[in-house]
């Protein structure tokens, strides 16, 4: 990262004609010789030079609004709303908004390889074209696939099998036996494998209890910056595949997390909790230790989970956590709360007269 | 910092006449060969050897009972409460235990310049007095501002700006285009450019949105150790000038903080989210995204803030975040609505007799 | 770590009796040629060639329909209560636990020394068998006891003091005055010792207050991953002797924790705030500052400590926090407010009438 190479100044200006055929949409209201653009922009931030796009409905005033010179839109009644008005039409916008932000900012080249400074230890297994940073060190016997780069200080037990295309940025620690999937991102400062907090009481004394567990990491899950995943007791704790997970997370020993959820910020996992798969978890969530989420369940932003919801497909909100119309409810009352009882106090007059 | 010169063995043993010569203040009840005084301590632990110092009203029983050698007190009423004992009058206390506290506790003299093993890409632009850590690590064409100090294991993106007078702690990460003022101070461990979060899905498939835009910190901010600050999606995510973020916190991509705010340590603050000028958020609170908190808005501990509050000026508490006098009295009946449920209970039985 | 040698091919396959004979332990419906075992697993994972074990009551039904060879089971009725199955009576099951997952899971070995790339300043005293590792920094002037190790990228400032058989794992930092006693164990990322949050505001301006104070950390403290201890203003932050702190967990200048403490990961302690000896605190729970909270307080998960609650014993639940009897009244009728609200409309249409 630190010392890759900068872009080339590769700057990208095409005309409509050429977004067009990047992204195979249809011009309406535009000529292929339009722009050329400098960008891409939201929409209110957008001017004359630059792309912008609609999503959905809900952005129809903010669209009319925009100076963007050229707006993607998705074909159909979206774009007949915007009838005289230059545009793009394309089957599905977020695709194509990425395929230009990435063509606007490329990101800088790195040149694969094994930095001088890096220390990899005896009999670690780099696959083809693995980068491994500045002052990283690689322990003896670590695993490490085809195309993955492993940042600036980033340590590596050597227990460790990393998969292919994976990004570890500057300062990952992995400790004991990890194992990541294929294209796994994990941001900076992430720690995997700290010990898994388990302490007895005996004879009056604290005894602490080895934490000799695996973390799987499966395929294509990301790991936000600062977030802590603790290394199990005898068995593993598990992130399932696709699961994004964002910054300052903690996910204790021996939890489970099916796949394709999405964590926000500082949500904390407390042990032996299972997750199951498409849950939704709002930041600041926290959820007591051996209860089971089952899978498609919704969690608001600082709610607290202190049984099982073993079924899935609810919503919860609320310290302790209740399902989102009941909540509601209570939350609407709660607000009236002082009223009430002045309503009780005047019936017990009104009684006493 | 860790291999920087200890301070030589500079002792500074004042007597009063030399603090009150220091502090441009005024001896009462005390002799200026009073002394000589060797540190300043709290109220409750300053002997007759130290200074200590009194701000306002509500610590008059602790001064009184204090054995401290010498008061730092304001001039005024306060002061006329301690007469007959030594004491020594300032127009302004904090300023003056700043220096005092400074002058007793210098820190350790750092040596400006490149450690043999940092490594500074090429085009780095390191201005005067620079001081670049060991095994830090500064991209090509990074522009690095007079007297700044970059501390070991730090990790800078050759795209980023970093002002005058800054320093970085230990093993700060700044990741993408990030811009610095001058006089910022970070701590360590944090990371300044991970990606913000967001997905989206598409024909049943997670699409990583890219985030490429940049993170301005503007002038005199403060990051806490082990604070996450993510890379915009297009745009920005701003720090205003005179902030300062405690540990632990985590503000979302796109997110905009005025100047002049206080943010206690564990604070989430999540996408887009704007906070004006002035603002005072205590620890642990949160903020859901795209919502707008005016300017001067106080915020408890804990506090879930659900909604905009643009206007400003409010105290906020409470999940769901309430304003205090309102909180309050919800909270008040919410400690005695077990007997208001009994109230009603007996009303049902008053009536139906 | 990254470096170490991996464990030689040291593989334990103990027969029944070497488990008795290692543990001074009884078999009780096995023979000592049982076996041999290759590991020890939780109840529903053991198999036949694993032992396992059985702490109390509640495991009975799991323990019955485990498949292990051999189950360690305390003596007295609880192992009556198995009679016929393969056991161990062993007078206390989780030493008995923990000297087994040692055999089976050795932890490489680690040869004391000074990394080559560790820098070690001038006057620095290293302790016997002291491990420094790769890339770690060791202040001027720092005081490192027998038998600990500095992991790789620690930055330990050169006013530090730390004891006897410590760990400090990778990318801790030290920073200013930390005083940390003997065999304590602090997980990678932590940082001890950004400066206290503290500002006043005079004339309009902001001043920082300088934070020159001590962090002691007690013997036998644990620390966990990414947790912030900040610097004391004048005098100190203090971990008692035996307390174990969990992941992401902030503790601000001059709190004072007492001994035997357990803080869950993610909890917030603000300045100046005192707990006493023997504390059990859930995750995410958060203490404003200057309060004082008595030994033996238990405090659930996300609990907001609004108070101080100095006499000690009590089980404290909620927002702001209540002891957990009238807590739980509260959070029943809580959940019927929809229905206490509608009787009371029920009973003004009554009185009408």
């Amino acid at each position: 990262m630190g010392t890759s190479k900068r872009p080339e100044a590769e700057v990208w200006r095409p005309t409509a004609g050429e977004v067009a055929a990047l992204l195979d949409g249809r011009l309406r209201d535009a000529s292929p010789s339009d722009g050329p653009f400098d960008g891409i922009r939201v929409l209110a931030e957008a001017g004359a030079r630059q792309l912008s796009f609609v999503v959905g409905d809900k952005e129809l005033g903010a669209a009319r609004a925009s100076a963007a010179g050229l707006l993607i839109v998705p074909s159909g009644e979206l774009s007949a709303a915007f009838a005289g008005r230059a545009r793009l039409e394309v089957d599905e916008v977020w695709p194509a908004v990425v395929e230009l932000i990435e063509r606007f900012h490329p990101e800088p080249d790195e040149q694969p390889g094994r930095h001088p400074t890096a220390i990899v230890g005896r009999g670690a297994r780099l696959g083809e074209a693995v980068s491994i940073g500045p002052y990283a060190i690689v322990g003896d016997g670590a695993v490490i696939g085809d195309g993955t780069v492993v940042g600036p200080h980033c340590v590596i037990d050597g227990r460790s099998r990393i998969g292919e295309r994976c990004r570890l940025h500057a300062g990952v620690v992995l400790r004991g036996l990890v194992e990541i999937g294929h294209d796994c991102l994990i941001f900076p400062g992430a720690v995997l494998g700290a010990d898994g907090f388990r302490f007895e009481r005996v004879g009056g004394a604290t005894l602490k209890i080895p934490q000799v567990g695996r973390i799987v990491v499966e395929d294509e899950v990301e790991i936000g910056a600062n977030t802590t995943v603790d290394r199990a007791f005898l068995s593993e704790t598990r992130i399932g595949r696709g699961t994004k997970i964002d910054n300052q997370v903690q996910i204790a020993h021996n939890v489970s997390i099916g796949p394709h959820c999405f964590i926000a910020a500082q949500v904390g996992i407390a042990g032996s909790t299972r997750i199951g798969a498409g849950c939704l978890i709002g930041g600041h969530a926290g959820f007591r230790d051996k209860i089971e989420i089952g899978p498609g369940t919704r969690i608001g932003g600082m709610t607290g989970i202190h049984k099982s919801f073993p079924e899935g497909g609810v919503e919860l909100w609320g310290y302790p956590a209740t399902p989102l119309k009941r909540f509601a409810r209570i939350q609407a009352v709660l607000q009236r709360l002082p009223e009430l009882e002045r309503r009780v106090r005047a019936l017990e007059k009104g009684l006493a007269e």
